[in-house]
């Protein structure tokens, strides 16, 4: 499987960016523009649109529908459920972004409740707030995790409500409550940055509108996003256009990394993401 | 009419920096940030607010009003109304961004409604929007223009409403329905940024707060903000103070030209910004 | 008292990027993601929950809580007094940032009113706004200070409400109401950008999470806070790890400023911050 993934950062980025599909995004406050931003420079076009009285129209014409929790309160959640219900009509994958998840009672059942009315195709979540979903024991301290085990949490998660996890974390685990793939791309960087969760989910929402094996979709949009991350960071060879092979240069701090990133998010092609991408089998 | 441009560039400029006007924004939540740095950056003083019971209060002594329904729901389209009814009482100019108008009935609607209840001076849009709002076919993909004849669009909806239309898009049209002229600023850099067309929109009524013939006034803010493009693409000569004449570096994405491109609004000065406008009547 | 300001620098901002504490805000749309940025970069972890459903659960497990008014509306500020009672029984510090109090009516009455119904520990404020809420006069011009003298305002809000004012401007000043101190650091730049009142509030936070003298801590998080500020306008020498002693490059602009300041908030360390400090009594 990992070569389905590697297949699908080499056809379906550039698939994605000739096509440029609507990723229609009920998220929240803080990282909205970052979202936006994100989509953009990945090659899909993003929407913002939480209003009920219109948010089922424009999940109905979307390539992909991402819920984040972030800022969540009833009537979005609400919202969240009537755009849910006519993506699942359309056919429009769902991604779940349970932000904060385990953090309060309102987190925690919001996102049990979008679970249980909405069929979501992938969950993205830090190891925690998968754990909680999936009924085992994780902190979340606000909204970041605290413990947790990955990859057992992204297993139990996938099983229990029949759908792809996708847990991010210094080691990134993708599955499908069968098979587990982990992603050893990304740089500490990323850490430092608010919304680099929110963002991986946008990610994550791009890669299901032209993939629709949801869990190659995932591991792909993660390792994509963690090779960008590499480069940004200067860590890796990377061939600019017209620049020769180089480095990047060396982030200064937090908001040179955030510059660097968007910008490797933007130059970064399929084939150069496929050799940068370290997906293997998690035993 | 161009000759006008280029003195409103040559003058108000500088008045606006002088005077920093208030520019009051009803906008959406994803470039509200943006919106109040270009704002900042290009020489007024912006203030977001949106509570019914403040929002008359805010208008009624601001320079100009920004209405944008990026992330409309009912409750913000009414408080637009009453913001806009304030500011019509007040002799305030009025800028609407029709976000999407065309993407959901909502959008729409709630577009006819602000332009049937409020005298707006200015909107600012896409082709596919002005088309939609002027009665023609226009085709919205989620908030960006599939299609659309701009300079059509923009007559035609300036004649509908009595307004000034400034329609933008690798040319910019801006319209009062007599008269229409053609702004050829800009670079390709910008349509790869979130917020661009909302951001055009609050530097136009950052001109509409110091020059009262609206039509010069959208005509001079989009080539103000098309130079500035171009400054921050590294495509035109610049001398910034100190530093002699050179082009900026060319953007290695999409993060750094947003950087560049709000550092050279806020160092364009009128002179310049009206050596690098191209306007010209169009047929 | 200078001292204690100098070594709650040098003791307290280590301490806070070991333990990381969680600083909830309720705060408006425009600046959200730059103050969960800015308090990332100092050293903390921010939460933004606005909820009525989850807000007094999240207050009362955070280190601090900042209530910002910006975008207010009358459902957050019930949601701000929810959680500020909250906070208040738990023993979690509360900042107040009453943006554009003076501005309108609703503004100044919800500040009062949050003032009266929760036990506030530091008031963040301009001059104007400080003014307006000590009873003083004061001009406000949107969000803006126009007039309004510092250092009495701040003594005679510190006095009304039994708390401590730090108002911000060229000169900070922070009193308990007995006792004055003005902060020299800063630079121009700063207030060319939309949130750094509001980031100013946020980095008071964090600081009252980790030293529960909130005068100390107030004038530590501006000295601080301007010292990064000067760094980034490439005005002060900065060493930083393996670059050697240097100055910064000075911005082209705002936004390569923004970057710049988001980076020197992230690697200043307080030693570094101590010795840029320019901390005295005022008379």
């Amino acid at each position: 499987m990992p070569d389905n993934v590697l297949r699908c950062l080499q056809e379906k980025l550039s698939l994605m960016r000739e096509r440029r599909p609507l990723i229609h995004h009920l998220t929240n406050f803080v990282t909205m523009n970052d979202c936006a931003n994100m989509v953009l420079a990945t090659g899909a076009s993003p929407v913002m649109a939480h209003a009920p009285d219109e948010v089922a129209e424009m999940a109905a014409v979307s390539g992909a529908l991402v819920l984040n929790i972030g800022t969540l309160t009833l009537p979005w959640i609400e919202a969240m459920v009537v755009a849910g219900k006519a993506a699942n009509k359309a056919g429009v994958p769902v991604i779940l972004d349970p932000v904060g998840a385990g953090a309060t009672k309102l987190r925690t059942e919001s996102c049990l409740r979008i679970l249980d009315e909405v069929k979501v195709a992938v969950v993205r979540a830090n190891a925690a707030e998968a754990a909680v979903l999936a009924g085992q024991a994780g902190e979340v301290k606000g909204v970041d995790a605290v413990s947790g085990d990955a990859p057992s949490a992204a297993q139990a998660l996938a099983r229990r409500f029949g759908l792809v996890a996708a847990v991010t974390g210094v080691i990134d685990y993708v599955s499908d409550g069968l098979k587990t793939v982990k992603i050893e791309n990304g740089d500490a960087w990323m850490g430092r940055l608010t919304g680099t969760g929110c963002m991986a989910s946008s990610v994550t929402g791009c890669f299901c509108a032209v993939e629709e094996d949801f869990f190659t979709a995932s591991a792909a949009a993660l390792a994509y996003y963690g090779a960008a991350g590499e480069v940004a960071a200067g860590r890796v060879e990377f061939s600019q256009e017209k620049s020769g092979t180089e480095h990047w240069p060396v982030p200064r701090g937090p908001m040179s990394f955030k510059t660097a990133f968007f910008d490797a998010i933007y130059v970064l092609d399929g084939r150069r993401a496929a050799e940068l991408a370290r997906v293997s089998r998690s035993s």
